[in-house]
């Protein structure tokens, strides 16, 4: 990272001793991880220099941006539309969940018994080393799982600028109303923030440019297809976290460089790993960065993952949302049925996810299944039992890990890893 | 317990031979725990009889009941309105789910990290030893934490007749319009499964009835601030365990007459325990049949247990339902009023909850607040630190116990309990 970010991490109250630390560790394990691969896409270099510059020079835009009079929203759920802060001329940036940090801090205000991604919330405040967090000018938390929505009450008293989005468990006619009520206040809430009204322009453009960076990704997951595939599940993950960090439009580009990069690498039937490797399809929990534990076992253990049935992955990105409204308030209705089909665990009952992991399987090849479990994650671990019968009852071999964002468990995960993918052989 | 029940149980489908055995568990824990007190008041052996008759006699009623007609519906959630219940003509009970039963069976089912309420509630069913659960119309289940949310998706495939109430996470014009359609829609269902219409009379005489049980806790509940107390926690925590089974008049009447019972002690300044006892406030999960664990251990410890902020306790009976309503729509509202005040933990934020202990303390005179959570309970357990934090800064003494059903750890339970109660003093 350059010398001349330090004026600027100190400015947004970073601690930097323990900044320093932070990216001194996340660059070696990039490194080791990332950088080790061999025959990855050229086109990943511009995911490097991103990731090498997270803190720095997306920072340093961001708060140009705010320098120029644009608002920046944080948010933690794939729930939270983009569209609407874009349409409300803010920038929507997703913030750090994906390494523990201060867990001694942590640990005086939620139990031990929470999950990591909700730990690491309020470690990367507490410990002062998230740009993101302290450059936002709203922070957007959401009613989902218990354990998030209860966190969002001590998360208050720790950021200034708290916004809480709250959303149904069931869906249902009252339901959706309560999301679509939701969603009108969110748009509110935006306009505010900004004193930018929404318009059916600013809305149809918002629109237009989420679902740009979400086809890119489509006609990444797309050529993921092929045997052998053509780019790691790691940097697949990658481009999947940096979604929801980048410039829209620059991260569209980028994807779409890669994409023809891979057009050509299936065509001469050129991949990361032999053909035949065995194809594993991850489900379960998100993976925010720099959470890359489980696909780099799984890509040093002789498989490939080809999906991520994840919030960091196909339930984020899949649907597009209908941009043939022509006034605000039909757009604001597509919305609404756009979010409204993310088939999320908090969400009951949820037959859709069971359902879109089979459609994966098929669709990607897959030879088996992973269920990415984070401990604590009560509706995704409950889950799990129900969807681990249902795929093993249909001849899909199954795993199910349950792990958090420690490296204790690195040996027995590799083992059962392993074990699990000798069986797809 | 009666032999002539055995054919009984047999119909219902129950495992005589772990049936017959949890009974003797229960007889010796009933013996060690309720019938080794001293001084208990004499109307306390109408309870006596009732837990001796728990699995028996109350059962026969309810299936008199049945045989003449009228329906049963079992619970497990103080959101489930017993006014709408008796107004269509049928029953309303509280289901078991006290005590660990065949933990190896549900643990195929439900993660090991689940809290004991909810596996005990599939302990029962799997094991085949609950006669209440077997002898229901209807079983309700209510969206409220994630556990229980996504474990009646699981439950649903273990019985033939579980209807799922909604329940909101937000107390807003949109959650109270969420509770309010949701208890319509309960309101329909009770009607289908007993085929009577409700009317503005038998509505406006089943929230009476309901108050009326209500009316008699809480002239218990005024006598128990009495110093010395007369009537042990235990003992008073039995009756608001009771009121989940019993037939609500009888219920009212066999309260009131110990509350007349101990008007008299009172004046004659007798109490279960010495004056100046140590006085404490139990508060968070509720404590079902046959969880006693807690207050066993406090009251052996010399302290006495004065109030239970708690769904089997004030949480759950503190509000009357307004039965001044002219019409059904009216009374429906009224019934939406009282349940859209209970400060479960579920709701976000819930500061009532934090006010109402404040309140309980200085009704009851407590000397401190022992906070009792289920382990893996996520609300209670993640609200009871900021509670424990806002209790100690108004100078309330506070403990926080964490625990399950198992008696494992009440070596360890009681000294932290003996400490604090000895801080007390």
């Amino acid at each position: 990272m350059n010398e001349g970010y330090r004026s600027m991490w100190q400015n947004l109250g970073l601690d930097l001793v323990a900044h320093d630390a932070l990216l001194g560790v996340l660059g070696k394990y990039y490194q080791d991880i990332f950088l080790a691969q061999k025959t990855r896409p050229a086109g990943m270099k511009y995911f490097d220099f991103v990731m090498s510059e997270v803190h720095g020079l997306r920072i340093k835009e961001l708060l140009d941006e705010k320098n120029a009079g644009r608002k920046i929203v944080g948010a933690y759920c794939v729930f939270v539309p983009e569209e609407i802060v874009l349409a409300g001329n803010a920038t929507l940036v997703g913030l750090c969940a994906g390494a523990d940090f201060a867990v001694e801090e942590v640990e005086k205000l939620l139990p031990r018994n929470t999950c990591a991604l909700i730990k690491s919330t309020f470690g990367f405040k507490l410990g002062k080393v998230c740009p993101y967090l302290e450059a936002c000018d709203m922070i957007v938390g959401e009613n989902t799982c218990d354990g998030k929505k209860k966190a969002y009450e001590l998360l208050k008293d720790l950021v200034e600028n708290l916004y809480v989005m709250d959303l149904p468990q069931v869906k249902s006619v009252i339901g959706k109303s309560l999301l679509k009520a939701e969603y009108h206040r969110f748009k509110s809430a935006v306009e505010q923030l900004t004193g930018v009204s929404i318009t059916s322009e600013s809305l149809k453009t918002a629109i237009r440019t989420v679902n740009v960076k979400r086809t890119a990704i489509h006609r990444l997951s797309y050529l993921r297809k092929a045997d052998p595939s053509p780019i790691s599940g790691l940097d697949a993950l990658l481009t999947n976290q940096v979604f929801f960090y980048d410039n829209p439009a620059r991260f569209a580009d980028s994807v779409n460089k890669i994409c023809d990069e891979l057009e050509k690498r299936i065509a001469d039937k050129k991949g990361v790993f032999p053909e035949k490797t065995p194809r594993i399809l991850v489900s379960g929990c998100p993976q925010a960065v720099p959470n890359w534990k489980l696909p780099f076992v799984v890509e040093t253990s002789g498989a490939v993952i080809v999906g991520e049935e994840s919030c960091v992955g196909e339930r984020g990105t899949r649907n597009l949302t209908d941009d043939s409204g022509k006034t605000v308030e039909e757009m604001m209705d597509a919305i609404v049925d756009r979010y409204d089909k993310v088939d999320c665990a908090i969400f009951t009952p949820n037959p859709e996810r069971l359902e879109h992991i089979q459609e994966m399987v098929a669709a990607y090849k897959a030879d088996g299944v992973i269920h990415y479990g984070l401990q604590f994650c009560q509706p995704y671990i409950m889950e799990s039992i129900p969807v681990e019968k249902a795929l093993k009852g249909k001849n899909i071999p199954t795993l199910c890990i349950e792990t958090d964002y420690s490296m204790e468990d690195m040996g027995q995960l590799k083992t059962r890893v392993e074990a699990f993918i000798e069986q797809l052989r």
